[in-house]
């Protein structure tokens, strides 16, 4: 198979991304906007040109299968998707409808689960028998590699490290529950404990640079509030590292993984939140289980992780 | 191998107990205490003998292979024992020495993995590819059967459950670190609880149960207390249910096992506990993920599942 291409489709709530994949390379990518007040049926049409598109002239032949990166859950054996908040989906037969169209296989994984597959077959978790690819963006997830193999789980939702329990009584998660490592470590996360904290009347310069808008308060602006040494920025920021830290440690105890990647849009604040991440992780890991081990190592692929993924599912 | 038998053997703290077991069927065992205080060499002596007595006049070429479940951290590759606080053992090469004295396989898994094989092959794990054995009793720990294979981890440490960290700012666990699990919900952890409780001046009929001792307080005590409706005996044991119905939660999160087994000493209080665990269980867990599912189940093996586990290896 391998003088043969396969597609990966980045399936998102804001964009759709499909490339030209052979051996973890992206040949050709095209890029769609996610119409999701059109529907379904619109979605689906955008996946087929956007795929089409990227084949750049090549015969279906040539094509080994279709690998799809989604964000929600996912039936990953008949190609469902379950359900998608950001796609407003529920029960679509997304692999059967593209199968339908291209006459080819067709797999569909959670995002995050298929940029661990990139990861594994293609980025830094190559060699690694069991590693965890925790995505720290706006929300927070993960995928598992146990025993050389992605762990889906009875029923496709392993690894959901961003609705990990971390205090009963925490911030309320956009899922509903409370506590949830993503409360605390999402950029969302984030801006809501700033948002929260300036409107107890807390200084810092990020009301300024908002306008005394804290509404506009982003990922972005606590950044440079915290290259230029603000208090609260900075403490926002190692929140973040702290409970992440905890986040990781439990990981390691309950899967005691040869090693943790990290990757999404927050790493783009790991020299701030980094120290606080190493601290907490070593007072709340085994010390037996983690001797010796540099466990943290950034993942490799970052916009492209997905539809690299999704690809990397047939290569 | 179906006409051959495999011998087990429960390596604790305070007792050997060697078996000859069959299809999940111990046909003689025997007991011998555990001297720690006589050394490593005392130890392995009485594992030799526990074994051949065992052997009940089987001559070694129908044993097919010695399994050892042995409370401590263990390479189950080489079948060293790193590290065993029971034992006082710190890189005792187990297996070696005892197939240098029966010249057949010897295999050592630490206890609750242990447990876990013989839940899979005899047990209420049988016809599941992913469960969780989680093991409540004087300690907490549990062993992970992903993809139909045990989860052993990168450095032999994985399923440590009672060491996920709850609660950062939590009770002193016997490990030196805050908060774990282990630290809220195992028999000794309870136990602290009804004694701080008790210092703080709280009213108990416990504390006539032990004539004023309160170092005297043990599990069953607090059950006897239970039982006549005593608050703080109930208490006690809620709050075991609650923090292992978390723990629980975040287990399925993390690896959304098919089925979760309870076993161990604590389960004996589960009238008390189980109803409380169930609620912060469905509280705390993913909807999505735990639909439709009865997840929690009893452990089927109870004080043999050790030993049945270690010749279940062979099985």
């Amino acid at each position: 198979m391998s003088n043969k291409y396969s597609l990966g489709i980045d399936l998102g709530g804001t964009k759709i991304a499909a490339g030209l994949c052979k051996d973890g390379e992206i040949l050709k990518k095209v890029v769609f906007p996610t119409s999701v007040s059109n529907g379904t049926q619109h979605i689906l049409k955008t996946m087929v040109d956007a795929a089409k598109q990227a084949m750049d002239g090549q015969s279906i032949e040539n094509i080994v299968g279709i690998g799809i990166g989604a964000a929600g859950q996912i039936n990953s054996e008949t190609g469902d998707v379950i359900y998608s908040p950001n796609l407003n989906w529920y029960n679509v037969p997304l692999a059967a409808s593209l199968e339908k169209e291209f006459k080819i296989p067709v797999r569909v994984l959670n995002d995050v689960r298929a940029a661990t597959v990139a990861e594994q077959k293609f980025g830094n978790g190559k060699g690694y028998d069991n590693f965890a690819n925790i995505f720290v963006g706006t929300g927070v997830g993960s995928g598992f590699v146990i025993n050389g193999k992605l762990l889906n789980g009875a029923t496709n939702s392993a690894g959901e490290i961003g609705h990990v329990c971390m205090d009963p009584n925490g911030p309320l998660c956009g899922c509903g529950k409370k506590g949830c490592l993503e409360a605390y470590c999402s950029g969302t996360g984030m801006e809501n404990y700033v948002k929260n904290e300036l409107k107890k009347g807390r200084n810092s310069i990020i009301s300024d640079m908002v306008e005394g808008n804290i509404e506009l308060i982003k990922g972005p602006i606590i950044g440079k509030a915290a290259e230029q040494g603000d208090e609260l920025a900075l403490k926002a920021i190692k929140r973040v590292g702290y409970y992440l830290g905890i986040g990781i440690a439990n990981v390691h105890t309950l899967i005691n993984p040869d090693v943790v990647l990290i990757g999404g849009g927050m790493t783009a604040l790991k020299s701030y939140f980094m120290p606080t991440l190493l601290e907490t992780m070593n007072t709340y890991i085994l010390p037996v289980a983690a001797k010796n081990k540099q466990l943290i190592k950034e993942a490799k692929f970052e916009n492209d992780a997905v539809l690299l993924g999704g690809a990397a599912i047939f290569a």
